[in-house]
């Protein structure tokens, strides 16, 4: 049976069955789903063996269980790695959310769900498309399948575990399904990826909180030191202060300025769609630039005194702050860590205590245009899509990807199916269907063109 | 009988009948408290009845109910107003409380509840050295008493009650339990107070929480750009930028930092009862001034973004602060409101939308040292706590106070018994049941000296 008839007779049976993963609130950033982390990497394991892989296993590490699933049929064919994650962002704020967030709803041939794309959406596509080459014995090479759950805080088991399963994920290519096309219209491959690095910073004023009227103006105020000191890590420029960050950024080429210019791209579109009046950021470069492959400071969370109804008069004890850095390939994380963490140290003043603590952190990642295997994922969407596929470096960081890379010694190619418009990592996230239904026929594309020789 | 002898006697009685006040949850900004400030009201008017009032009602107002009660007995002697509030601040956090904060305890000789100091515990005060002279027929002259429910929200509702209620509210000297001595050891009088303005400020920046790798350094992020402009209002000599914002600040007289230096004070001691390293403010000023007679920026609370477990890499929708300034006499708080509004107008980039929001707002206030009331205040503390007390300028504010004085056109006596250890508008608020006895002495003196001619 072709791909196409074959999704038209089987989709509900293949929505039903993703949504069986979605309903499961597998959110790793919270302890308290601890059970359902367990839960979901169960029933991937029953779906993996239903769907025709020989083995599947739930394998215990220091954090969250890694599925593990393999189908090998011939030993001189290569060996494609799937790599996937089934745990999620939080919810919060759950009243912008229309829909019960884990429990997935189709309207308008869009499912909406937590990790409807990012990334048991996107997984599944890979799974689909394994289930239909398997069940019609199309498949010319072996699969193994790795799923983690703990991608959203920063994958601190999975290196641990590659390090200790290096022959079992030994491989020829590695296929991640976990990023976006530019837009339904342009589609794209990712080429390059953003490195992260992520700190929370507490800082101590008075031993309790005071009252503002007979402290306010001879003691710190936690808030304001904090204040101060992050306004300092961005110039009026938009460079970023912390001294030696921009030593390892390579410039961007002539060429890489060109390839950015050729993508077809609307800043009022890009407005308007997320309603800002103006973009803002590193001067002497473009938007696209920008998001993607120039480095930036974002306070991801900030919190200290009173945020109640009405005003309180109040000095807090404490303030504190989640930032975290995008940073480019070429840029160590560890080292950018340590720099701003003494950079902060630097600037405290006596009044208060400050204290940086690393929350987790990745390297960027840069993926060649003439490997033979970044030429099958590209002809795989131009039979998908109907049209020729760009190769585009992204603002978002998969930290894995470097580590795979750098254990496992091998290239992994982006093929990723999300959208803009998904909202991954904010309420209402959703996957576009017909999209869900193209990214399928893709990765089949892709298995059917990869070349013996990778 | 003698009021040593009758506080002896009498003491079970009068703290349970004040815990019958500390324990109704009277937190003025919380709307769900709405019905506990009427039963605060209620309760307040039952008591304010049996200490011998020849009437006492619970008055409408705009906002939460105005408790009014008089004992006329001479139409020739002089009439003292009373005032208190019987509303309360937040108990937030909750988790640093060591007992309920609305079940009063007492342990080594303090009682601890939300309002045993401020100012359930000092309008409880006045009440006992009421009651006293009442039922001893002691009292020479007329005694009303007003107690508002709407202190700690900026007290919107009691300016136009006043002005309502001119003829009701006639008095020669207003008499008021709201404000801390300097300590235990150095019983003083308050006889100036800072000002207040209070805002919101609310910072939006997309339509929607965005991925931080997808959109960082392209797009403004709310929380960047409010801490970016709140970093501004206070340069690095510790002076506030807004423009004009100290025109109308009267330079302190030799005589006035003479006084403040006499006030016996150690900087150490100050140092390590709060838990600082090193004192922070205004350059050229000391830790005394600094607190009392300049005027601070304090941001009294900050929030936006992911604030929970672990890490979220987002670009918040919207970022949020409660920013307030206190003000000294002579400057205006609606002329300050409206520079510090239009200065953030000035400053927020065109990449955000930014809202401010006053919130609150009260004059200074200044007492002349040679008022015969103030004098006879100042013998009656003398005689309370053995010292003659120091006449002191204070930071905190209590903005009806320079209403009393345009609207009534009358001056205030601040006879306070707090102490900067009873932790008002914090954690396990306490009130030393000492200084409560000899509170209610010193009010019984004052009544006992005051001159028919004020």
């Amino acid at each position: 049976m072709e791909i196409e008839q074959y999704l038209e007779q089987e989709m509900p049976r293949i929505i039903d069955e993703w949504s069986s993963l979605l309903r499961i609130p597998s959110i790793s950033c919270e302890a308290s789903h601890k059970s359902d982390m367990y839960a979901c990497a169960e029933r991937w394991r029953e779906l993996l063996l239903k769907a025709g892989m020989q083995k599947a296993d739930v394998m215990p590490t220091t954090g969250n269980p890694i599925v593990y699933a393999e189908y090998m049929t011939d030993t001189c064919a290569p060996t494609v790695l799937v790599y996937g994650h089934y745990d999620v962002m939080p919810v919060e704020p759950l009243e912008q959310w229309r829909s019960n967030p884990f429990e997935p709803i189709v309207k308008d041939a869009k499912l909406y769900a937590r990790g409807a794309d990012d990334d048991k959406g996107q997984s599944f596509i890979q799974y689909a498309a394994f289930e239909y080459l398997r069940k019609h014995n199309r498949l010319k090479c072996n699969v193994k399948f790795i799923l983690e759950g703990e991608e959203e805080i920063g994958s601190p088991a999975l290196t641990p575990f590659m390090l200790e399963h290096k022959e079992l994920l030994k491989c020829d290519i590695i296929l991640v399904s976990d990023t976006s096309m530019i837009s339904r219209d342009i589609p794209s491959i990712t080429t390059g990826l953003r490195g992260l690095a992520y700190w929370q910073i507490e800082v101590t004023g008075p031993n309790r909180d005071l009252h503002s009227g007979h402290f306010g103006g001879a003691v710190a105020n936690p808030i304001n030191v904090l204040c101060k000191m992050l306004a300092t890590i961005t110039d009026e420029h938009g460079k970023i202060t912390i001294p030696h960050f921009y030593d390892d950024v390579l410039p961007l080429s002539a060429e890489e300025k060109e390839m950015i210019q050729s993508i077809p791209f609307s800043e009022e579109q890009y407005k308007s769609a997320i309603g800002i009046d103006a973009v803002a950021g590193e001067e002497g470069y473009s938007t696209l630039e920008r998001n993607s492959c120039r480095p930036s400071f974002d306070i991801c969370g900030i919190w200290g005194g009173y945020t109640g109804e009405g005003s309180k008069t109040v000095i807090p004890s404490k303030a504190y702050a989640k930032v975290s850095c995008r940073l480019v390939p070429n840029q160590d994380h560890h080292t950018i860590s340590e720099q701003f963490a003494e950079y902060i140290r630097t600037i405290a003043p006596q009044s208060v205590k400050v204290k940086v603590t690393p929350m987790h952190g990745g390297a960027g990642y840069v993926c060649p245009i003439d490997l033979p295997a970044y030429q099958a994922a590209a002809e795989a969407f131009e039979k998908a899509f109907g049209k020729k596929p760009v190769a585009a470096r992204r603002g978002g960081s998969i930290p894995i990807i470097a580590d795979f890379e750098q254990i496992l010694e091998k290239k992994t190619i982006l093929m990723g199916f999300g959208l803009e418009e998904n909202a991954i990592h904010s309420p209402n996230e959703s996957m576009d269907l017909n999209i869900f239904r193209q990214g399928i026929i893709a990765v089949t594309e892709f298995y059917n063109r990869l070349p013996n020789r990778l």
